[in-house]
């Protein structure tokens, strides 16, 4: 073994924290040592890894799962196996894995980590695998298990220029089923003509009550509605719904509580749903509705019909600036020593 | 036939609006001829009538269910079969009956109807059988259809002294289901006691945040909540839930939106449900499922275990004060010539 890859082979770069506080302060890189394999360990190199807004949260402490500290940032990304324990039966070195935990710490170079921890993927392109686990997984799921939308039925959702909005978005087109899509506006974008081109039917602005309600009456009322502001932006959403229909919220990026009339609920029979990933795979992992799930969107993404969100490359040293952008467009760290920035 | 008993057979008080607007205002005493009986048709003399807060809003024009106008006000209320028309087969003179429809026209003395109007009740005291179909229907059915609660479980109410809540907290005393109930404080009322003294296990005025979240320690969270008062008032009752549990809407007296935070629905996935006696009864009239509700709760009336809310009979005349007082205590029509106001 030459010098340098047994150097590689015991020690991992990793963004480690070991207090809660603003993220880019907390975020150190460290060098932590990489344990020798027992019989049932893989080692992995991770290729990608996501910043979602759940891991700005959990550095700030405000996240419901909270690892034990000191621990390593991020919970989403792809990573290849690269050697294998003597007793491993499920994976083969050069399959391609995501974390099957949360709180797993993927910002870093490499793991050594008992196989029970990562689950192999489909194959699919190092960004589409490093970006599976949350927003495509989410959007699939809200469209599969509440109140699912026939071909040619109707969808609304607000923030749809989000990762999962986005996703709900092709993932409908490729169905046969057709989105209304909320947006905020802002000076100059071209928002709109981006979301027509993914395959959105319907693009409005948060401002655009009259217009979205006159069209509301010109199509059979949606059934689902997918709400990720909340506050009285869930109301638009709640007016177009129809009746015995299910408002489902993920995120809350106005920061308020949903205002929910009763009389808009009560007379239409609308039901509201939460949805949170990490509950569903906690319950659902390794399951055949995930082993499809992943498979359907895998074919999506090799198809080309789900294109990854934008987002910028960097590497791990580059963490500030990665968390200091991370609401404004998605971030994921490369594994590549000579990784400058990127954008997509 | 004498002349007396032809003139009864004849006409028809009733509580007659020509328009919308201020209930006291709007309703006026009308005479109805009651039209000859076809061969399916009844004629029953209505024996006590309730006014619901619906049926303000139905006067007011603000409630979705709008009759033809002129009509009769009231929707809940029981009556006798008086004749019968010679092809009636589901009824005989002598039973007991209550509206089939909703906008049925219950505060007037008497009726002709088709027999499918009207459905036979079981036998119980006729102030029970006038308030069977909205207040503990209700209460029956939250209890029943939504992540129902076991023997020894907990389920947390607010607005607990309304008659639904009053319903509330018998029918789960009388199935071994302990309640959390929350009320507003006045000035020197004794509600709490009354409340514990139907059988209510726990009784928090809503200002008392701290004494309830300290209580809600000590014993298996509910999985159930019911909110008939909407607004900021929802929060304790998502705070108090456990997980995978239902909250439940039947009325927003607060008249504010309900203010859901994201977090306290999300990580406990907790499901909000509104529920609608109306659409209840549309959908499963009829029913086994009704057949065994109106059995149990007329079950419960005759052992004692379900008494009526406080209620003020009224005659018909006194239609200005039944309908000025509807929201402070329950108003009831007694259809008794010689009737003069008489509090329970």
């Amino acid at each position: 073994m030459k010098l340098t890859s047994l150097l590689l082979a015991r020690f991992a770069q990793a963004l480690t924290y070991s207090s809660h506080g603003p993220p880019s302060s907390v975020l150190y890189l460290d060098s932590l040592p990489l344990p020798d394999l027992t019989p049932t360990d893989v080692r992995i190199k991770i290729l990608a890894a996501t910043v979602n807004p759940s891991d700005y949260n959990q550095l700030e402490g405000t996240y419901p799962i909270k690892p034990t500290l000191p621990a390593v940032g991020g919970n989403e990304g792809v990573a290849e196996v690269v050697e294998i324990g003597e007793e491993v039966r499920g994976l083969n070195v050069g399959d391609r894995v995501i974390p099957a935990v949360a709180g797993f710490g993927t910002w870093r170079t490499q793991a050594v980590t008992d196989e029970s921890m990562v689950k192999r993927i489909p194959e699919m392109s190092t960004i589409s695998g490093a970006m599976l686990a949350v927003n495509p997984c989410t959007a699939y799921r809200m469209l599969e298990d509440f109140n699912k939308p026939e071909q040619g039925g109707w969808v609304i959702q607000n923030g749809a220029n989000s990762a999962v909005g986005r996703a709900v978005i092709q993932i409908c087109k490729a169905r046969g089923v057709r989105t209304i899509n909320i947006i905020r506006q802002k000076d100059n974008d071209d928002l709109k003509q981006e979301l027509l081109a993914l395959g959105a039917d319907k693009v409005f602005y948060d401002k655009e009550d009259k217009e979205l309600s006159s069209f509301c009456k010109t199509i059979p009322a949606p059934g689902l509605a997918l709400n990720m502001v909340s506050g009285r932006s869930t109301i638009p959403l709640l007016k177009a719904l129809g009746p015995d229909s299910a408002l489902v919220t993920y995120g809350a990026m106005s920061k308020l509580p949903m205002s929910i009339p009763f009389g808009l609920t009560v007379f239409k029979n609308i039901t509201l749903h939460s949805y949170w990933m990490t509950r569903w795979t906690k319950q659902h992992g390794r399951s055949e509705l995930e082993h499809t799930m992943f498979n359907d969107i895998a074919d999506m993404c090799n198809s080309g019909e789900l294109v990854p969100p934008p987002y910028v490359e960097r590497g791990l040293r580059d963490y500030s600036s990665a968390m200091e952008n991370a609401f404004r467009v998605k971030q994921v760290f490369i594994n590549d020593p000579k990784k400058f920035l990127k954008v997509h």
